[in-house]
């Protein structure tokens, strides 16, 4: 069962009522199935059995309900990939953890349909407006996270100094971005592992002699 | 201009007169910008400035629409990327201009939206039904063509034979995905040079002391 569903149904205090909150996560879900655009009130309000007034309570408009589906996937990514890797001292080991948190929750599609920001990129990438600056805005803050754990790694000396932090994340990026593919679309169960293991075969030959050991979960 | 476009102008032979490739090469540029989903006989009408009594002659659905709209962007797909590469002697140059043709195509913009296949491998892959199969069997054909490139160059010991064919396409595969992303979410034009470089770099990592020369373009 995936952990978003687990959280969903916590959420929902009492039959009939939801908040603001459990009809986000609904919202995620289902987005990440049928894409954003197909996210309308009308849709949203078929699937979880309320009135469209009823969430028009909620959200003014199909935009509204977009931007606040896509603050709540990033709510969702930094709780479940991003807070706990965060446990961990700076250095190598935050960088393996973040990535092998990250593997998790396409494994455990933690969003019912696949990444919600992948699928959520490739329909937003040919057009413009504030949906697609939001969705943007999260992968680069994504981005951002991961090239900054690279650089933290380089300066304790864990990684080589001519590691390039952006590229090197771009690439760690890309072998995530195929895995998720691989497994939703041509149903590729062994995807994950495989771009495990790539991911920290990357890593492991990028560390320096002094570089501490590195911990792999499985 | 793509030359998708070019080809299009082309191929209309009078005024008012569409043939169905023509029809169906329009088809492809506007799902790789409007996703698959949105490609409804009435948008590729208005599009057309064609009746939609007019598309209907030519696809009887709009599932029949985007399955010929698939095989379009195949043809499209071979005609640019698959076939020239075909013209290099078997081994590592042809996995090499392979790989080229590849990042050349999401450079020239051929698909006006980006990469066709990739847009369309997010949008359906937590569907159902022949459209997403379509799909599938495109990409399951481009990477059996890239893993069978590598088989080859690996029998003509141009690569380790320690190299993993299907492994090795999966990587390569994945760095073009990130850049088409880059390219088209962050307008990082950046990216498909860096990419290109990457791949360069892991074809160079993997041959053998007796590969001949590798020629890059540009």
């Amino acid at each position: 069962m995936p952990v978003a569903h687990a959280a969903k149904a916590e959420a929902r205090p009492r039959k009939g009522v939801r908040t603001r909150e459990s009809i986000l996560r609904a919202a995620v879900d289902l987005a990440s199935v049928e894409g954003l655009e197909g996210l309308t009130i009308g849709r949203l309000a078929d699937e979880l059995k309320m009135s469209k007034s009823g969430l028009f309570a909620h959200f003014g408009s199909k935009e509204e309900l977009q931007l606040a589906t896509i603050e709540m996937a990033r709510q969702i990514f930094v709780e479940h990939i991003i807070r706990p890797a965060l446990a961990e001292p700076e250095g190598i080991q935050r960088l393996v953890n973040l990535c092998q948190a990250w593997m998790g929750h396409i494994e455990l599609k933690i969003f019912k349909g696949g990444c919600f920001f992948t699928a959520a990129s490739f329909e937003f990438d040919s057009r413009s407006g504030p949906v697609r600056d939001a969705i943007a805005d999260a992968m680069k803050a994504w981005m951002s996270i991961l090239t900054r754990a690279i650089e933290v790694a380089k300066k304790a000396r864990h990684l080589k100094a001519s590691i390039k932090a952006e590229q090197f994340a771009f690439e760690i990026y890309s072998l995530a971005m195929g895995a998720n593919w691989a497994l939703q679309l041509l149903d590729d169960k062994t995807a994950i592992q495989k771009a495990r293991e790539n991911i920290i075969q990357r890593i492991r030959a990028a560390t320096t002699p002094s570089c501490p050991p590195i911990r792999v979960a499985k």
